[in-house]
This record gives C-alpha cells, structure tokens and sequence, in this order.
C-alpha cells in the first residue's frame, strides 16, 4: 500500500476513534494487547530470531545486537506496560480553566488527542509496543516506521496489536506500520501534513537531523543530552562528589548522564582532587583543561569537540570556570538544553542559575539522571524533548495530547 | 548585516535580557515606546507617505493602501496598545504544578520566554510595533520581516523601538529588522535553527505555504479560516437566524467569520428559506446545494472549490445534510480547523458535535465571530494557530512561553 493510502486510513481511523474511545474502550483495547502478547511469546521470539540471524550475518555490534533482541524479560516488560498504562489517568477529556466570560458566554479549554502520529525509530522492536500503546491511551492514532533490520519482530508486534483493535471493534488502521523497506518511504511520510500531524524520530542525531530537514510536519525531538553539573563555590563538598558520581556514573550510556563537569575556580583545589580521584577509581576518563591537569593525574587535555560531545561512555570533561556566569555562559553554548544541575548551599546563586540556563531540566543540588518522566512522575514517557514548543523535556501522556477551545454560549453573537 | 549575524545578535541579545528582563523593565519600556512613538508622529507619517507614494505609482489597490497607511488611528491604537499591556499580568516566571516527589524533592514547571521568534508578515506596518512589543512583554527577543512595500514605514518604526531598549540600558539587538530586500533573506532566515526557535507568518496563504516547505524551524500558523455555523435540526429558529447573519456579515473580511452554513433536512425547509432572505437582504451571495436551491431565490449552484474556499466576503455557501454525522464529516474535510459552531438545543448533539470536530475553537449556540483572543480574555493576541501543537486557536502573552523543569534536590542520587 502507498504512503499516502496509508495516511489517509489512519486518518480516518483517528476520526471514527474520536467519536468511540472511550477511557474503557481504550483499556479493553490494553488489556487485550497485553494478554495477546503474553500468549504469543514463542511465536514473537521465533520471528524476532529471523532478525538476529539476518543482523548477525551482517555483522552487527554485540550492543546493535542487544537492542535488538526480544528476549523473556523485555516481553515480561511490554506485558506489564501495557497494564501499567491501564491504571495511568486518562487526560483526554479534561476541561481546564472554564471561565464564565462578561458577556455571559463560558469558554474553556478541553484536552484532546493530536490525531495522527508518525514515530520513525531505529532497531529497538519495543518501542513498537511502547509508542503504540502510548498514542492509543491518549487517544492519538499511530503510524509506526521502525528500523528494517527488526522488520520480521515488527511485523509481528504489529499483527497482534491490530487484531487486538479488531477484536474489540475498533479499526485496525489506528496502529498503521510502514512496511516498506525502502528509504524513499520514509521521505514520503513526512510530506502529507494534511493527514499526519506529529512526528517524533527516535534515535541517533543523524536520524533526527534527516527527519527535521525533510519533514514539513511538526517534529518533537532530542538530538543529544550534553549534561552539565556544575560546582558552585558554596557547595557543599560530599553533595558534589556524589552528585558528580551519580550523574556520571550510575548509567553513562543514556541521555540524562552528565558528560561535562564545571567547577569554580575558587574552590577547585579543595573539591576537584577527591572527584577525579573517585571517577577515575571507577574507570572513568577524564579529559580536563590545563588547571583540571595540575589537579590529577593521568588527565588527557579537552578539546573544543569534547565540550560539544555526548560520550554516552565513561569519559567525563572537566573545566575549571572563574564564576557562575562563566558557567551558565558554557552550559548555553555547548549544552544541548537537555538537563543541567548547579551544586550551591547559595540560594541567590541557585536562583540565578535557574533562571539564565536555557534548559528543558534544570536542577539544584540533584543529579541530572533524575530528568525521566517515571521520577518527575508522568507515569510513562514517549520522549524526551529539547525542543521549546509544546512539550519539553520529559514527555508523558499530557504531551501526547493538544487543547481545543470550547464555547458555549446562549445565542452569543459578535457586537 | 548577513541573515545569520543578525540572528546570532538577537540570540545574544535574549540571553542577555533573561537576566535582567524583570516585569518592571519590561513595564519601563513599553512606556518609553509608547512615549517615542507619540512624539514622532510627524516623522511616521512623512516615512509611511513615501511608502504610500510608490505603492501608489506601482499601482496598487486601495485595500492594499488601506493596510499600508499609518494615519493618525492606527498611531493612536500603537500608542494606547503600549499602555495596556503594561497592564496585562506578565506570564513569565510563573511556577505551575509543583509537587513533592515521593524521594522528597520538589519538581515542577516555570513559565519561560520561548527565545527568539522571527515574524514574517507583509503590508501592514502596525504589526511591526504589536509583535514586537507582544515578544517583549514575554521576554522573548524577536527579528522581523516586514514587506518591503512597507520599507520606509518599518525602518523608522523599527529605529524608535530600538531606541527604547537602548534609553533604558537593554541590547537593541533584542527588536532586530531584516533590512534586506532580497527574498532569499527570508530563505537564509528559516534555517537559523541554531539561534531562532519559533516562526509566526502572518500573511496570505501562499506567503505561508512557502515558510513552512521552506522552514527547519518550529513554524506557528494558520493557513485560512474556513469556518462553519451548523443548524441542527433541534435548533432555535431565531438564534439559527441571529448567529448565521452575524458570522457571515459582522465583519466578513476577518477569518472567524462563516463562510458556510450546514443545515439538517429535517428542518431545512421551515429554517432555511427566512435565513436565505435575510442574508440576501444584506446583499449575501448565495452559492447552494440542490436543495437550498429549491428553497430560495437567486441561488447559484455551489462547487466543491466553494465548500474550500475563504470568501472573506459577502459570499456563503449553504448545504443541506442528512444529520449530525454528515455535518461533521463535511467540517473535519473542507473545513481549516479554525472555528466551526453548532446551533442546537439537545445537548446530546452538542457534545457530539464538541468531541468530533477537530478545530481549534469548537462552539455551541454561539457565532464564530466570537473565536479572538479578546473576547476569549487572553488581554492580547499575537495570532491564531490551526496547528495541534504548542498554542491553539487565539494565542496570546501565554502561547509566547514555554516551560522548564525545575527540581529542586537535597543531594537527590539516581539510585
């Protein structure tokens, strides 16, 4: 089927589902999905075999590899998700801020799904189930386009969650997949902005860069988390090792882990030695500027790249600043507006940091790897966004959704 | 200057106010503004006559000139519009849904400036001073783009903003003008990406359509407004009567006005042919289906381009359908997702109608004409939005912001 078929019958699923998804329609429909995946174990792990194999005889990574993988604890996963997802608030519905108007007339505004989401995301066939059963919650309906190298999992992940649609009758088309391989149907996804109307890329920055440049539909998306925590003068010392250590440490291949440090130049030869001396017993790199070097050994130099990097590895840059603004003026230049933390008992300093860095997450004293929709309590997260409109750093369900105006009037006219 | 200097300028120059744009100095120089612009009265209207006397000997129209013309009205509404929104409750800083997380610490999100917004728009040189002084009060810095038939007329203007900024010690590059006549300025514009993070055109539609194919940048738009008045078949023949005559001729050049009436078979023949009339008497032009034709006088058979189309002027096209279904269908496929209301007295079929129809602003018993940021009670409004993202329908000082989130930690770990 073409694109464009494919887009305009999802369309026309999302418009018939406005008028029948119901908050217990849709968590039948969850269960249902939940129950069919629960059954469906071997022949999901046979078809998502057939991937293995083809990814191995291509000489995929070992970490290509585990991304790849449906094994019994990601279905145990996509299994309870989906019942997590049940007992979530639905948002759609909600009336916020009705006001009763001098004229006499109320107007309010009512949260209502999107309409139709294009999720394009690269080998990982869980996030299949997890976008899926996010836009149906929110009431969205979903075109999926995920990595061709998980095309047999995919389709198979796809299979079940459609005839859980049509098993509870609701059109199937409101979960539509991409099954072309070809990459020119990517491209033509992303021009029919008259039936689709978010697309949210999920993957490497190259991906997202090719998806932002071609796409005339509105895209929500994170190139790159370049996390900063920064040591204000006025820290207390043990709260800046352990944030420092958590931040760096506690799972560096995600994209809320800190890759660069920034500490005060007035207190760096007391805080600076026992931090590089921590990290580095835990096999992190260091890579600091010249002052950084006097206080450590084994300290490779920084370059201008390693503040723009995002190293998603145990290797940290460290950069001695001569005061806050020189921090905020980094943090600004070479962050990507993703999360990032001051370390003060200051609070005119905490205030100031607050208000001037230009994040989605900023923080005092607390590690940038609590920037997730599960701690900032969203329930569950499709995303994160850097982006500054509509939703920004983590994404829930309330993201996933828009307002419309609601007027009820007795017979108001225009005076 | 080049396109990306500029934009660089601008986006140093909103850094700059995020730590000194408090409410007070926003306040101060809106004053100054409103000041500069009544005492220069003379030199804007000496500027705008030497755009009037070339869009003159290019022989343009007098609706045209009408738009281009600063008179002594439009300079006393800049004035007076400076003065009240100093009055307006200023968004930013705003801390909204702070909670206490269950680890013990605080997360919620704070109203922020979205940063630099480039405003495209054509003849009308008072949108220069309005969406300037709307993206200041926000605390957003702004680069515009006016047509160059009103060349003469923005430079000074432009010049008498900056001049504000810099009497009350705020970077100038905070209002910045692209002065080049060159189209491809605007091309050079839209991908910025890195320094500019919001567009609004504001225009006709093929200036839009060209932005947004053109655009790497978050584009805020609506194409036209295509909006509906709908006649249930259990509707108030009078207020059927008194909204349809006020959406269509109120003021039929604007974008909420009607431009087509649906009315059910059922009471189409006792509603329609007294509304008919009384259109016609004000010198509506009716374009009807089959049947609207039989109940009236002069009626001219309407095309499918007629239910597309934005008359902006004393022209309706009238369709019976068979019910409420039908009437939607038909809204959510020709319509532009503007405005469209349901006159109606079940209010069974009035939630129909709210749930279904997929606009920005959704009315019940009331005229489109309703559908402004004013009468909404936003204070001001900067445009209208069609897109499902970020700001919908009226927008206002609020669709200028965004949010970041804040945490604040007592040493707060990862675990």
């Amino acid at each position: 089927m073409s694109v464009r078929k494919t887009a305009e019958n999802t369309n026309r699923a999302y418009h018939e589902f406005l008028n029948i998804g119901t908050p217990k329609i849709k968590n039948r429909i969850l269960k249902t999905i939940s129950q069919k995946l629960d059954a469906s174990r071997d022949y999901l792990i046979s078809e998502n075999e057939k991937d293995i194999k083809s990814a191995k005889e291509g000489g995929s990574t070992s970490a290509f590899l585990d991304r790849l993988a449906l094994n019994k604890k990601r279905l145990d996963g996509m299994v309870q998700s989906c019942l997590d997802l049940v007992m979530i608030q639905d948002p759609v519905g909600r009336m916020d801020n009705m006001v009763m108007r001098p004229e006499g007339f109320k107007v309010g505004q009512m949260r209502v799904p999107i309409g139709v989401i294009g999720i394009i995301y690269e080998a990982r066939p869980n996030v299949t189930v997890e976008a899926a059963t996010l836009c149906l919650k929110s009431g969205n309906a979903v075109i999926l386009r995920g990595g061709s190298n998980a095309y047999h999992s995919n389709m198979a992940l796809v299979r079940i969650l459609r005839e859980a649609l049509d098993e509870n009758h609701v059109n199937p088309d409101l979960i539509s997949y991409i099954d072309s391989k070809d990459r020119e149907a990517v491209n033509e996804l992303l021009i029919q902005d008259d039936y689709i109307h978010l697309i949210i890329p999920r993957g490497g920055e190259g991906l997202i860069r090719s998806v932002v440049e071609k796409s005339r539909i509105p895209v929500l998306k994170h190139y790159k988390g370049v996390c900063h925590v920064y040591i204000h003068e006025q820290a207390d010392i043990d709260m800046a090792l352990n944030i420092t250590l958590n931040a760096k440490i506690q799972r560096p291949a995600v994209c809320n882990a800190a890759e660069t440090l920034l500490v005060d130049l007035a207190c760096a030869d007391t805080v600076l030695p026992p931090i590089l001396q921590a990290l580095q017993e835990k096999g992190v790199e260091i890579r600091g500027c010249e002052k950084t070097q006097k206080l450590g050994k084994n300290i490779k130099p920084v370059s201008e790249d390693d503040y723009y990097a995002e190293f998603l590895d145990l290797i940290l840059a460290v950069k001695v600043v001569g005061n806050i603004d020189e921090a905020i003026g980094h943090i600004n230049r070479y962050g990507s507006a993703h999360t990032d933390a001051i370390i003060t008992e200051n609070i005119h300093m905490a205030n100031r940091f607050i208000n001037n860095v230009d994040s989605a997450s900023v923080m005092v004293n607390a590690s940038t790897r609590l920037s997730d929709g599960g701690v900032y309590g969203l329930g569950a997260e499709i995303g994160i966004s850097t982006d500054k409109l509509h939703a920004r750093g983590p994404m829930g369900l309330e993201g996933l959704t828009t307002y419309k105006w609601i007027v009820i009037g007795e017979g108001h006219l225009r005076e």
